[in-house]
């Protein structure tokens, strides 16, 4: 059987929205992450916990399946469940769902224990696992595999700022998904939105860093690829498919 | 008699705060604007209203005074009243109470009714500003001048992002807070914070701009100056005193 589902109201607020009134990308990876926060709060195995262990929770990709975008001033319902792991990794999905029930946003995403001295991965906890009940597998789902996408070429280097960086210390998740966003073409954000989003994470981003963010666009596919790098280190990978608002 | 008050709860979450797991001034703007346009709501003059008038609400300068900062995790009661008006200003305060009732934050802003089109000043509309019941005055409150603190200089450039811009195209007027903050050193930003901050907008900030955000901050009297230009127009205005965490 799978893990347990816990499910939180979220209204979605101005500074949630970008321009064209929707729900950043960026907002909704951050609004999951407090919800499944507030689950292991809620099982005994909340931050501070995990905290005494030395371990530390790292996801390493996110796919995002999205029918259309939370409009802001709309109350939604968020939701986790923790699906199945075995022995390093993790499936944690999500949704989220409009009053009426519908599911418009599904997201199925990888997580990893890692130890905070050595930033390497460490074998999972059963003291930090159980309570979640989720199905212990032999194997688990692997997520799609990035691509590169040929089109139109543009890329941006962005200061990691102060304020990007979270109590952990180095650039919070959601956070990658404005350097990528944000070097779209204004038109395309304008009129397009993502149906699809699919991000792997490689290699941590520290502060004092510069990144580049790269993107290549296909106007007659409407997919893009994405890449986030620091010097010669690729430190983050997407891929995006696109659809008329 | 002074206006009306309107309070709500507000959790602070962990995507709110910053390193030092306290919440940023920025989030603060943030939701103290979302709660004013709540009371607005409710009182029948929310935003679709006022864009009916061609016009539109803008803040022309803030003063904060924080005896401490909201926590990650604290749940804080987030207030606001439109105190007085005369022809062309209202003065609106804003306050967050800890549990204990303790005011924490204490904010007195200047709002102006923009014509939309124009970009100019209006007189206030009585059908817009009624509802609030806020005392009619001669004289508004004069907000302290800005002044120039000699001391160590910084300075940074921000391109002007996608997602700083709001509905309103133009950059939010927390996004400012941002520039300002992120431009201090950072070990100050890791040891100290703000007790006070005066905030004066001037000209509005565009999309695709370049924004240049200087500091002077004297280690002595733990006051800073702040400007914001865009080329050689300055838009905006702030004066800071720093305390010890």
């Amino acid at each position: 059987m799978p893990g347990k589902k816990y499910e939180e109201k979220h209204l979605v607020t101005y500074y949630e929205g970008d321009q064209t009134g929707t729900m950043t990308i960026s907002m909704m990876i951050n609004v999951m992450i407090l919800i499944s926060d507030n689950q292991s709060q809620a099982l005994g195995v909340g931050p501070e916990v995990v905290d005494q262990t030395g371990l530390g929770w790292v996801i390493t990709q996110y796919t995002m399946n999205i029918t259309r975008l939370p409009q802001v001033g709309e109350e939604v319902l968020v939701g986790t469940q923790a699906v199945n792991n075995n022995d390093y990794f993790c499936q944690r999905d999500f949704w989220i769902k409009d009053q009426t029930g519908k599911v418009i946003v599904k997201t199925t995403s990888i997580f990893v224990l890692m130890d905070r001295t050595t930033r390497r991965m460490h074998k999972l906890l059963p003291e930090l696992i159980e309570p979640y009940e989720s199905d212990k597998v032999k194997r688990i789902i692997r997520l799609p595999k990035l691509s590169d996408v040929e089109g139109t070429e543009n890329s941006q280097d962005y200061a990691v700022r102060y304020f990007d960086i979270d109590t952990n210390h180095h650039v919070n998740n959601a956070k990658y998904f404005e350097w990528v966003f944000n070097t779209v073409d204004e038109e395309v954000l304008n009129n397009y939105f993502p149906t699809m989003v699919n991000i792997r994470y490689h290699v941590e981003i520290q502060p004092h860093q510069m990144v580049h963010s790269a993107v290549s666009f296909d106007q007659e596919t409407l997919k893009s690829s994405h890449k986030i790098s620091v010097g010669d280190t690729l430190c983050c990978e997407a891929n995006v498919e696109w659809s008329h608002r």
